[in-house]
């Protein structure tokens, strides 16, 4: 049963002609262009599967011998797979950063994969190369705000590049600090440049120990693949600490002083435009003054937060952005765009050169092939993503989605400030926060004890929001996620939070009441909760 | 015209209700499943458009102030963007290694896109986590054929990794040579390992000069990224000569022993499983006991031809793979999965511990999160893709279509060699060869010249190639390819050729002889052509 003839007309059948209309598959395509959300309320299972359990389905390690009907394996996908994902388009599902997306993007993706472009090279992707040149430029001016002259010039110019783009934020940060390294690094009299003579030798002509990027404690983790890939190794991320969630200047200044003078070389101060953690900015304007006077590169991660720039009221949380030499902003976060649409922009189209490389069959010199200035190879045409819901949205439309997020955080920031039993623990700049539940009285309490009675208490606390967590989670309703976080009240230890991020439009205040109300349910009815109320008498 | 509403409604809509099923972008859909071919014959121009007219199509660089309907925005796709794309389905288009892919793909990726999960971590992809590394471990089960109890063990182990998914070969290699690099330069007494400690830490440590790379001057490009990226460098490539297209490896035994002997450490041998120039394998087996005397990594980069593996009569062509510490195979190429579907896999499943990396909010330790041991974070759920293709063609389904390629390739080498005015320059090992325009008779002359003559006679060959590629190109019927190589018999310099890639399953014997036919008519109305016809009877 399910199994498919092996002949070249199946072959070719499978090559050249759609299943029929009422197949199973076809079906599926039908409900997800009818009614998605329906679509996924009805084969999305919400109650909890251990991953174990999954696994189970998906443990044969031999490639399956005979071929199997679409209609077949659609059917099983849909048991095996789709029952068992994630509903990321559920309005209480606000624990990362995966949203619903706006529809268009469905028959668009089938566009993409029907034309299946290569955007390596212009051979295999034509107009799609211009595409994406202007969706980088687009995206450059939104951060540089350069004259048009300047963009009519380099725009589409053979020999310059205003960006990448990439698969991933990763992948832009690594680009963004590879295009660094190489240039600060670069070709001089007596030296051939880091690209061609490697890091060893760039280490012996230029009589440096090390070569760091700092950052806060905040610093997304793809920093540190960063420093380990490019071969700085993961102890040259001088990660700072931020018990206020952000780089300090001034601290930084000192940091990266006494580095140089310990005979390493500052590579990088890295800005956060929107920490993955608690979505706060780092100061920007004041941190590109310390790269100015470190005399080393300054980028900044807006993965999550470069969206801010469409909207006239919340742009300037992001001041200074437009001093940083190199920007990573991920399109698949806040713009609405599916998985897979990173992008990091130069402040200086000559910069990307520093990687630029040229072979035979492709990428020939003097070409506009994307790929002699990125790290991917072979890569598909979701630029057109991009240019889409730029186009669809409009900078108004981004606008109006950005300051909905914000203005949706702050008020579910008052909800938990106004709530007895729950505590704020770090205020939305952009669309996240963080809280824990924190029984009545006792935040008033920790305040003023003693740093061993906080600890005692926090490691309670942790313990409980752990707890929450997980069985929310398991409880399929909602998904909030968990990190552990500095705290200036609190220099020895981190604590364990709850993290929310406010990226679905759909989500409404009502499904944020009912989110608290189900956390505070759990809490309340754990013996944990029972005792931390009683320590709130036992220091009375 | 064309400007939508910017209101919180029309935003709501764009994320919640379709367009009516008469709109244009329903209607692409539509055309899409009916009937692809027709869809892109009708809409893709053929007629030559130069780049610069498309550019200013794509010249604007500011973000567009307001929203614009879908469909409106879907006819300016059309014009714009779907009329001068490449025909990637036309069988005629055999110049490079997209082709056509299986229509089920297309309302797969509407599936993907709708469910929009993130591998990076189980939290927000949950069963495409086990799925991925289901997918992971049956390309290494092909490969490495291991035995049930390894898979039962390893396949879905938090501590251990079959592979890496990635966005494509070039990030691949570089995981490959990435973890390769972090394991042969790994901790030890006194030293921390390059991951943590850097580079120059770790040369300083192990007394070396250099880090060096071993493949053929066919190696692909992304391995030039890689040594850079890696902070090698680009002069550690070690690309040895390769005038029969492969690396030998007596040459390879004699340039490893010679650098190592010179106070530097050879970190890897690069077999490629089908260069993308000619498609010719190295000698596998071979480079893995080269590799094994030198102490190093052997990395085989089968991006194209690792499905190759699927065919029981073809398969030996990829003798000596399973002996690899790594193999990078890419599912968009001959496993017929949309642009995107890169892995690398890892004979050892403990070897990409190297570069395990952890966070605290996500990728915890002893969690399966996937992003713990791939260069890239956030990724789409394309395994699937791969995931279902496996199902849907299976094994047999496979072997048909890589017995086919290759026997067309065959067939189209036999035309090739038969015709008089052509020269096959190198016969296919897979499904990929190369050849040029060459007069009758100036075959015979070149073989008797001396090399001055040879030269002279290339030069003009080479420009012959270059004007009859690009005609063919420009009128829009046909797409080959051109590469430069180097040829046994002429030792001083590259010659320039057609390549030709018959991946496409659409791509008939007639295709083939119409290509043939139009390169003849256009190099024969060449004045260029005249010019070598009376070469031959010159030298008579």
């Amino acid at each position: 049963m399910g199994e498919a003839q092996v002949s070249l007309e199946h072959l070719f059948r499978v090559f050249t002609k759609p299943e029929h209309k009422d197949s199973k598959m076809a079906q599926i395509e039908q409900h997800l262009s009818d009614n998605i959300l329906d679509f996924l309320s009805q084969h999305v299972v919400t109650k909890k599967t251990s991953l174990e359990e999954i696994e189970k389905d998906f443990s044969d390690s031999k490639v399956p011998e005979s071929p199997e009907f679409v209609s077949t394996h659609a059917e099983s996908l849909l048991d095996k797979l789709v029952a068992h994902s994630v509903n990321t388009y559920s309005p209480t599902f606000i624990g990362h950063m995966t949203s619903a997306l706006p529809y268009f993007h469905l028959p668009l993706s089938k566009l993409m994969v029907g034309l299946n472009q290569n955007l390596v090279k212009i051979e295999t992707s034509k107009a799609f190369t211009p595409l994406e040149r202007q969706v980088l430029g687009m995206m450059h001016n939104l951060v540089y705000d350069e004259s048009k002259d300047f963009y009519d010039s380099h725009l589409h110019s053979a020999k310059r590049s205003l960006g990448a783009f990439c698969s991933g934020g990763t992948i832009a940060n690594i680009t963004a600090l590879w295009v660094a390294r190489n240039k600060i690094l670069g070709p001089q009299e007596g030296f051939a440049g880091v690209a061609k003579a490697g890091l060893a030798a760039a280490y012996r002509f230029h009589d440096i120990n090390h070569l760091g990027v700092m950052c806060s404690k905040r610093g997304h983790y793809s920093l540190s693949k960063a420093v380990d890939a490019l071969g700085l190794g993961r102890d040259q991320l001088l990660s700072l600490p931020a018990p206020n969630q952000t780089l300090d200047p001034e601290k930084a200044l000192a940091a990266g002083k006494r580095y140089q003078e310990e005979g390493n070389k500052l590579l990088a101060i890295v800005g956060v435009g929107g920490t993955t953690e608690t979505g706060h900015v780092d100061p920007l304007h004041e941190l590109a003054d310390v790269a100015k006077e470190l005399g080393c590169w300054f980028h900044v991660d807006a993965a999550w937060g470069g969206a801010t720039l469409f909207s006239s009221q919340y742009k300037h949380r992001l001041k200074g952005i437009e001093r940083a030499d190199s920007v990573t902003i991920d399109a698949h976060k806040q713009m609405y765009v599916p998985m897979g649409a990173g992008m990091a922009l130069f402040k200086n189209p000559e910069d990307a050169n520093a990687v630029r490389h040229h072979a035979q069959y492709i990428l020939r010199a003097g070409s506009k092939d994307l790929g002699a200035t990125t790290l991917e190879g072979s890569r598909n045409g979701m630029a057109m993503m991009v240019y889409s819901a730029m186009h669809i949205f409009g900078r108004r439309g981004y606008e109006l989605l950005i300051d909905r997020s914000i203005e949706k955080a702050g008020t579910f920031a008052d909800m938990i400030a106004n709530h007895p039993d729950f505590e704020l623990t770090t205020s939305p700049t952009l669309s996240l926060l963080t809280y824990r539940v924190c029984p009545a009285g006792l935040q008033e309490k920790l305040k003023h004890a003693d740093e061993a009675t906080k600890d005692k208490i926090n490691e309670k606390l942790d313990r409980l929001t752990v707890i929450v967590q997980k069985q929310q989670r398991e409880a399929g309703k909602s998904f909030v996620s968990r990190t552990r976080l500095e705290a200036p009240e609190y220099p020895t230890n981190c604590i364990t939070v709850f993290r929310v991020v406010l990226a679905n439009p759909l989500t409404s205040t009502q499904d944020l009441r009912n989110i608290l109300d189900e956390q505070h349910k759990i809490a309340t009815g754990t013996k944990l909760y029972k005792e931390l109320v009683k320590v709130v008498g036992e220091y009375d």
